[in-house]
């Protein structure tokens, strides 16, 4: 941490700072420069709140040298993170884990379509929301405990592993009884009672960046839950807001070189809210894989245009088959592979 | 709603979408233009869901004329809501009501000072938080249950009303025992459970913006509020995410005289999160007064240089007073008057 | 400037870093740290280009410390600049300098009906553009010299001052002609060529903020003119891109108590680009004001049903004169006044 | 265009707008709704500006339906359009071309080196800047005159085709006798007398898309080069303004189905600036082209830790080579093929 001083602060000034790092249990190193002084603090492990600091007269900024989070880094641990899955299925190797499925179970006919059709053009996961946050009050908020029953029959049906989002604790267990993976959505990024309770889970966690978060908060939130004691985390890039309303977020492939350069967990990348856009989930899909995305997550629909919410950022099943194949062939390229659905390996 | 057809669409495609708009229960009107044909949706209640019309073949874009909003909305209810609080105080009508204190209870000692401060300057509700939503696991989290206790204290000995976050179900049941007001903080501005349950609350709600809200997210989320029956909802705008690192946010002070317009709630404004630096608060405290908010909320700490959070945005407690000064000049020269604490009135 | 290394950087890339830096005439300090070594950089004038180091084996970040601009920083010159006007006006003193009129000059009645009408009210300066930077190729562009010629015509007739806007180095040279203050708009305001031109002008420049201008990048651009040679620069915030449509820009206030402790430079604002809509102009014109404007740029129309361009944002004459009302009572309870045009005060 | 009335507006206000329409020359369509009438104004050829129309009484908000660029939209032009370059070579088609080379040209020792890198790890292009575009005025401005004869230089020796910027009128001139692109940078995507001047050029553009551009305006700004006769425009996504600083800037990348779904010019993408870190280039140059690009700008260096600038974001010329090797197996996943530079195909 580098404490920045004004231009022309009094030595005093400079003095009391050293003082307070000094109480604070850390060595203050001052560095007197052409226009202003600045002052190291040295011993930081990254728990130091610079707030304190900040305050004192004479400081300009405070400059943070030291990442905040601790076990989410690659510093903390330099091998990638591969996180085992039912069936022999991982993400964070190798292999590229698709995911995909409707925005929400509308029906067991639905779910069970929904999952034959994707698991015949290879996913490996299914996804779809039993508890829904929506913007409006009015929207259709999800089929709930039901949701989970069809979502738990669809897996018996098709061995496809299931992944789910919880909104709350309560809704957090009930979803663990039923999913392989436990999604906290975007909106919930910074919600901290659910990051906890996710920490005590013993499954993997999906966690979605939020809607304007940045690298270092996503991995933050991640560190919430490692720092409970689950260190099966799987981050999601799924767009951030943008100016531009031409899409529906402004989808930030850069985050996974970034990710992987920060931090040991697999990221994944969801090019359907990413983009919003059914014509856009293609092509994106395809970059996301390109660019190192170690699974996607996609909007598959047996029937869009009757589908309760998302139905126009959702694929038709022989839009999704194409992706599929686009995706394995820029897959090897970069010498990876999509995995494919358990049972269908043997 | 219109529903935006692509240039060339042939027939049978708009005609789908006529039919489909009748299967909804709904008026299509079809209006061939020189560019692309556009078909009106007449009778929107503000609950159509868009998204499958988005799905069909031909359909460029769905534009929204009807907002998704009702009950917070002016044209359901045209005069201005105005929330009565304990000892005859009020917000949304002629007062200006100031809320301050720390960012966090940290002791019964600094509760107290604080409190004492900030009455003494002419605030009339204490602020200050038991449970902190942090971005890191490892940053102080907040006193919990005892920090309640230690504002019930200050509530009594002062006579200030108490306004205090609430991070998830649990935590707004006992805030509620002490509070006057229960906030729920930004990050938790889409938590739609927790929306729910503050909408059984039967207190006052003050609902900050989220980090990347739009006003019509932040109208939505109190939807959520007085769809569950809780009429009182005070907004509040504290800054929203920009990407000019010299303030800590951006302090979209425009949302003042746009929630007016748009809703009958009143919105007050948080200079400290809104900016950052304890510089810039007395300014753009007066700015938000002369754009019309309801009311402010503002950091001040008995020593900022030990506050164990957001040391750096809060006030000195002589600053304060100085802010304090000229927004009553400022609320007077636009026809309103800060409200006085409970008790100094009589 | 501080050099941040990776963690676990070997010894020799340190030295490296230490030896370039030597190189490049600097005195280099390495701060070893619990998690990673950083390394000063002292001596530094604002000058030093950093990326030539962050391209070395081992370093993770650099980190400025010294701001990159000089004449245009508070600390260069301690006291605000007050740029003297003809008929004794002046900006960045006491008084808050109002500029209005309509967006473009349309014709010669129009902009004498138009000048009349913001003086009569009170207004000091008159604004409209000859010269019109449009989005669009197909939109109206300005009367360009004509346009010119008009302005030069109510400058006689009401004794107003004249700001206009110039696009390109032709072009100033004409503007220069009749105007006493030029305007870069916002889309040029990093057209550096445009910069330099206006950097030898020998009139003041009012410098409107780039559309996702930094308030750094704002002082650079006011940088460039004064390294030229010209000291007479105002800055104008504008309204920054947003993520919410409900207002054309976001209206960044916080940039005015921001550049007064930055910089020496006055700062005025613009609340019609600001915020887009006619009804919003009145109440943010107060907050700018609040928040210690050193002046107003507002868009007024005699007729704003059939303005060329920016009809929706321009202020009929009666809203005008309400908002100088109000205005004038802001600036009074700060301790400042609204300029007087010239000739009434006599 | 769609003009939507506010909630209980009076008849003779809908009337006013009809009036008003058909004054204009197109014909109205009035369309009471349950909650408000919105009135649809048909015959726009997109050029129609509706601030006149948002400013009379009764008028919420005006929505466009029709887009307001014409010759760059794929409607106008549904094939895509192919730019021939010297020497056989085009962009458009299916070739990815891929134009390389260091951020400035700073010594013909540099350029010239720095042109056999590129070419022999298979770049088509040389890239580099004689004019440079700095946010200070004291960084390195570029060499001028004498580093376009330096870039001369580099096309006689090695065959490649040259890209470099140019920032005004007068440069462009010079810039025209050597370049066979013309680069116009994203500070000046909306510096309109460039941009008419471009139109006047005879020579192919590559316009980068400003900071905080939207795609509208992109293709609105090259509307304008189209409408001053110049067909040859090349799209350029180079990354927008974010919020997080942890990359220089959002590099875009769903800019590219959404410009090939909107219009028929070919767009190319600048992984370079998109990211601001050498190590980000490949996978992001990768990802663009597995998204659609039709080609590359990137920045390599012969010895990046001695560039006058951009270093950081430079490549090593193994790095380079690295890129085109994975590059080229990414475009013949999506069947297409990186084009190789002229005389090497012979």
């Amino acid at each position: 941490m580098l404490i920045v001083m004004r231009h022309g602060t009094p030595q005093e000034d400079i003095d009391r700072v050293v003082a307070i790092i000094a109480e604070m249990g850390y060595v203050a190193r001052p560095m007197p420069g052409r226009q202003r002084t600045t002052v190291g603090l040295v011993g930081n492990d990254g728990r130091v709140d610079g707030s304190r600091l900040e305050a004192l007269p004479g400081v300009q900024e405070i400059i943070h040298v030291t990442k905040p989070y601790k076990q989410v880094s690659r510093e903390w641990k330099p091998e990638s993170t591969i996180i085992r899955l039912p069936g022999g299925l991982s993400v964070g190797g190798d292999e590229v884990l698709v995911m995909a499925g409707p925005c929400s179970v509308e029906s067991e006919r639905q779910i069970l379509d929904a999952a034959r059709t994707v698991r015949e053009a290879g996913a490996a996961v299914l996804r779809a929301g039993a508890f829904k946050p929506r913007s409006s009050p009015y929207s259709f908020q999800g089929l709930g405990r039901a949701g989970l029953r069809m979502l738990a029959r669809a897996r018996e049906e098709t061995g496809l592993l299931i992944v789910t989002e919880a909104m709350d604790a309560e809704g957090l267990d009930q979803v663990l009884e039923v999913a392989d993976i436990v999604q906290i959505g975007a909106r919930n990024m910074q919600n901290y009672s659910l990051l906890k309770h996710a920490g005590r889970a013993g499954k993997p966690v999906l966690l979605k960046r939020g809607l304007s978060a940045t690298i270092q908060e996503l991995l933050l939130s991640a560190e919430y839950i490692l720092a409970e004691g689950n260190p099966q985390v799987i981050l999601c890039e799924r767009g951030v807001r943008g100016f531009d309303t031409v899409t529906r977020n402004l989808f930030d492939l850069s985050a996974i070189p970034v990710v992987h350069g920060l931090s040991h967990l697999p990221i994944v990348a969801d090019p359907s809210h990413g983009t919003g856009h059914r014509d856009m989930v293609t092509p994106m899909a395809r970059a996301a894989v390109a660019a190192g995305a170690d699974g996607l997550l996609v909007e598959v629909h047996p029937t869009p245009d009757r589908a309760l919410s998302d139905g126009a950022q959702s694929l038709y099943p022989e839009q999704f088959e194409r992706m599929m194949r686009e995706t394995r062939l820029i897959a090897e390229a970069i010498g990876r592979r999509v995995a494919e659905p358990v049972g269908v390996r043997a």
